[in-house]
């Protein structure tokens, strides 16, 4: 595979937008994008988009073409990716894998959700569509019961705490406070995030990322034509998608995600870095459970130590590795096919330098991590500049 | 891009079944397929799936690793393409080009839809979610709506009558009624096509086609690892996807498909063929006009000569360039999510001269045309053997 660039990103402020539509916020991402690189729309060869649940939530389908089609992209391949969570992180993966193998340069990808509306009250039930619904779903088991299960059997086997739960939560408001993009600018404390309203024990209302409306877009092409669109270009250095059962009851051990593991490793091994050597990472912390696991999945912490490692802070913005520094799904907010695609835009920004008050010394190499229900579906993806 | 074939195929019935679930569907088309080619679930790169609505009309999303573990394939990507009606064709495009690029050798393309069900009542609606909900859904324009629209101008403009979109529909019935695995299986007159329940003027039930279930599957590879698997192995010679405006108002001219037209020319090209060259082929009769638009638009007959080249025998199973000799979505059946991809089986089994009673005597040439919504998107692929 040739190098691929991030050579363009837009984005969306992320929150809940009762009077804009899904397609008007893609647009708007979509267009920041292109004029970040100054890239006009009829130079797009390609445009690859993640959206979980549009036809769910407002009722419209086939949305690839339709958001291309308003941005003034026509007569080459729309195409829709869905991965549950991941579905943004999908669109990514394979387009950098056709412009990596030659088959495009300039290549938009996009992601998008709009999770309030009228549906919203289902919007648990729509969600649950990215577990078992033959299984769990007719079971009543939503996704923060599955989280629930997968916490408790983690506490119980390496003795994580509600403290380490809440110190996720603590650390990833603080830094979506600094985020002028973020859904939920408001810093909490240990003491409100542990007086937190129970949701599904031991999980409480601050342990739940948010329901959001929003929208990201990343203009990529072969490293060696970036110079031609930007002085910022960020290279992939290494991207990996895999893949594993839906049901969790399918899993041999829920305390830890196969498929982040296997694309860790690959990301990693194609990068020719270790995890040691990731300076900051945007991961996927649709529950606070789900970041400690992706610290210990990643390799950033010995298996069990991804409690303390939050506790400690580790991962804290002035820490020694930084994980979410834009807020994550927890503050930024999670506009579930958005998501994939807006962490490569915030690891994307620190490595830039444009971070803002979030700004990071160390801004070389970092890492973003996106995840598919409850781990069905994982993309890692590992970007660097020159330090 | 290195020669690609197709060396597999598998299909499930088309039909109303109300015992089955989507995901048994999906994995018995696969596991055929893999059968097919003797190929275990342990071999396969990445599996790509398209699926248009199951989330809307079964409540089941992530649907690509749900089905890609139930068959054994964990570890790899797995990832739903979703393009409306050329949901499967898109997924064949993207893996057909990834294969092409060398990123993978082995790749499972999957289609499948669900659509009788408990929501069956609201099926118009969903299908409805293709075009654009802001503007054509809104005021109703449901599909069936939309096409009555596109065949009262193609009369207007070009003289076409009843009788010629009856045609289409009479010799779609005659082919599916000799197709073992087709959902209708029941020979109509012109007559009773032309007396058909007006459903939108001028569209009867006889113009529209069905609501099904069912799946399909194709296994591709590099062509020079082919013979490693099958004897009959299919060439993909060329296959594009292009795509335009979603909302009708949005086209200059609603009597052809400008997406079809441009993906047909590219695939035309990459195979260095004409359309003359084109022994047969499967196109997407959704509505009867369109399968007289697409012949128009692949350019087998001038423009507005598609329905009188129909009404003449010439697109029969033994006219001279016979057309859906599996009866097309109208007899056959339209299981939205599997189409893209049922259609490269049924144009591989012509040239492998497995077609049974529909076997044709010139068997080296065919093409099949994927048409999402009113013509956003569109895939169109050459298949070939050695004459």
């Amino acid at each position: 595979m040739r190098p691929v660039a991030v050579i363009g990103i837009g984005k969306t402020a992320f929150g809940a937008f009762p009077d804009r539509d899904l397609r008007s916020l893609a647009v708007e991402a979509g267009q920041k994008c292109m004029e970040d690189a100054d890239v006009s729309p009829s130079k797009i060869e390609a445009f690859y988009l993640g959206n979980f649940a549009g036809p769910s939530f407002v009722g419209q389908n086939h949305l690839a073409p339709y958001i291309a089609g308003a941005m003034g992209i026509t007569g080459v391949p729309a195409t829709r990716f869905e991965a549950a969570c991941a579905s943004s992180g999908s669109a990514f993966f394979h387009a950098v894998s056709a412009v990596g193998a030659g088959l495009y340069d300039l290549v938009l990808v996009g992601g998008v959700e709009k999770m309030t509306s009228q549906t919203t009250p289902k919007v648990t039930e729509i969600l649950a569509g990215a577990g078992d619904m033959l299984g769990e779903g007719r079971a009543g088991a939503t996704f923060p019961a599955l989280f629930a299960m997968i916490a408790r059997r983690h506490m119980y086997q390496y003795g994580t705490t509600r403290e380490m739960l809440a110190a996720v939560a603590v650390k990833n408001h603080a830094n979506g406070a600094k985020n002028p993009q973020a859904h939920m600018r408001k810093v909490i404390t240990m003491e409100q995030a542990l007086a937190g309203k129970p949701i599904a024990d031991p999980l409480t209302v601050y342990d739940c990322s948010l329901i959001s409306d929003g929208a990201a877009a990343v203009l990529i092409a072969p490293l060696d034509r970036a110079a031609e669109f930007t002085k910022k270009a960020v290279k992939v250095l290494g991207i990996a998608q895999t893949s594993d059962h839906v049901a969790l009851d399918e899993k041999d051990d829920i305390t830890t995600f196969r498929a982040v593991k296997a694309a860790g490793e690959k990301a990693y091994k194609m990068a020719g870095v270790s995890p040691q050597d990731i300076q900051f990472a945007e991961v996927h912390d649709c529950f606070t459970i789900a970041e400690i696991i992706a610290t210990e999945d990643l390799g950033f912490v010995e298996k069990g130590r991804g409690g303390p490692y939050a506790l400690e802070g580790c991962t804290a913005l002035r820490g020694p590795r930084p994980i979410n520094t834009s807020g994550g799904l927890k503050s930024k907010g999670h506009p579930v096919g958005a998501t994939g695609v807006a962490q490569i835009c915030d690891v994307a920004m620190q490595l830039r330098g444009e971070a803002g008050e979030r700004q990071l010394d160390r801004h070389s190499l970092g890492l973003a991590q996106n995840l598919g229900g409850s781990g069905a579906t994982a993309v890692v993806t590992i970007l660097g500049v020159q330090a």
